[in-house]
């Protein structure tokens, strides 16, 4: 069995969440540029939330180019992944109309480590190999957990860690980041 | 004609299916953790659907291996089994928000028969070989039979058989279960 | 430029307008069995639109085996077609809430006779031999014609003159219609 | 890595954005043909979007052509663009209800300046080469600032802009324009 079929559900599933989040933006009643002011919250973490699926495809597409072949539980340990992360456009809706909130911002963080978690053991799955992306994997979880404390500190101390999180993965490889 | 495209739009409408699902998860107006509670029953048929369109992805993956070229009985018996999983939001929407009911559960379990029904029927249209499923395929038969009937003994008896059923299907294969 | 990615971006517009009708089914508030009862019009107008939408992806797929390269002519044929389609969920939900009044089952006609008509143009686009299913197609077009007159004397002979055309397209092409 | 993945999820997410458009276009309560005529500003501004996603999708598809093989640069630009192209139905929606007021009218050029410059970025990260539609993206920027100047007064100006945009990206190529 290849990975092509797996390749093509998995981008369709992926294409779907990232898209479908953005019927949060509910269309404002008033026509005034200030009618969309309740909508920025919405809006920006609607574009982490973009950000983060965006590189989990990426991601998701150099793992499977060391995959040869597909097995029972390679299947399932992606079919594991795509439910976490198509729970993340409800998560996304509820942070983003409670992000000074504690248990929205924790939830959202604590969906981000579940996610993450899947993503290791589909990695564990296909390959023995490390990831390229290995510090970045690690310090991706460390913020997470972090992010999920604070946010019954400082819900915004949170945001903005989701935020340098998303961030920190557009730093190319080759930049040593520890 | 080749398999390829019949695959892809299968893919994509499975995607969708599976997708889709979760706008059901309304976003809660508080931001307390309690505001969650009402959405466990809806997030666990949301699971158990996402599951169950999983395992038909898998089976109807490996079926259209078996198919040399599809004919035009082939694409109407894809398509018949497509259009009864479509329904299937529908039907998890029903069950989660009346998981203690006996019409709603039961329907979630006659609308399961028909898809199975539906996919038998595509098997028998693609091959004559039996699947290497055949036993898990029978016994999940029998179970949704039963209950629809439990549906109006005790809804949660059926609840808790449909998700046995959806377990059963993560035993590998040569491990034999009769 | 091959037919690949027309092929793609197609099976995936048709895969998305096939599943989303699905949501006009929305679920009912009670429990009873009889809470399913003004769905009914409702789900079958459904089946009927999954019926129409199938029959097109067929008859596009065998329609695109005969274009050697796609061109810009042939990439608007396409759009176009999709256009119309696209518009399909709208007035299936519209007749479905309606199907015994005059104007939501005309204007479902008038829909399918657009989209047949963007058909015509693809395929003129793209082949001068003539289509296999020429009688199924004319007859299609003749029937849509008068199931748009007949829903201003009674909506209901349209409506069963609908699914006649969609019954018709289940017939082998070799046992002839005419 | 090669175009294929990049191109499947692109689209997959394209025609995602193009269909849920369509999800703009409410059911109206009534049956008669005049409960359809507050809808005709949504439906044309469905068809302007629709037809420029699908602009979008052709430009892309032939731009990717000249990729050889995608690396990260390339992946994130395309994220890029398709984060833009995510917001039309949210910007289409809003024009649809106010197509005479000057906000909702700016907002949606601005939004398709916004995705201009992301295609131009992913360009310029692709090849160095000069684009065939070179003049037709230059003169469509022109048009959209036009546009977002011509809302505050008056927004129908910039409507009729918008859409005569559209129809320019029909004539063919070896028309010159300039």
């Amino acid at each position: 069995m290849s990975t092509t079929r797996l390749e093509a559900f998995s981008d369709g599933v992926l294409a779907i969440i990232i898209t479908i989040m953005v019927l949060e933006l509910k269309i404002p009643h008033g026509s005034a540029l200030i009618d969309l002011q309740p909508l920025i919250p919405i809006f920006l973490t609607y574009a982490l939330s973009f950000q983060i699926i965006g590189i989990y495809w990426n991601n998701h597409h150099h793992l499977l180019h060391a995959a040869k072949e597909i097995n029972s539980k390679i299947m399932w340990a992606n079919l594991n992944l795509l439910f976490w992360l198509s729970l993340i456009p409800f998560a996304t809706g509820w942070l983003g109309e409670n992000y000074t909130q504690s248990w929205p911002t924790a939830m959202y963080g604590i969906l981000l480590l579940l996610a993450a978690g899947a993503y290791q053991i589909l990695q564990k799955t296909i390959t023995k190999e490390k990831s390229d992306n290995e510090t970045k994997g690690k310090l991706s979880l460390i913020c997470y957990m972090l992010a999920v404390f604070l946010a019954f500190v400082n819900p915004i101390f949170s945001d903005l860690l989701y935020a340098s999180v998303a961030l920190m993965w557009f730093i190319p490889k080759h930049i040593k980041i520890s």
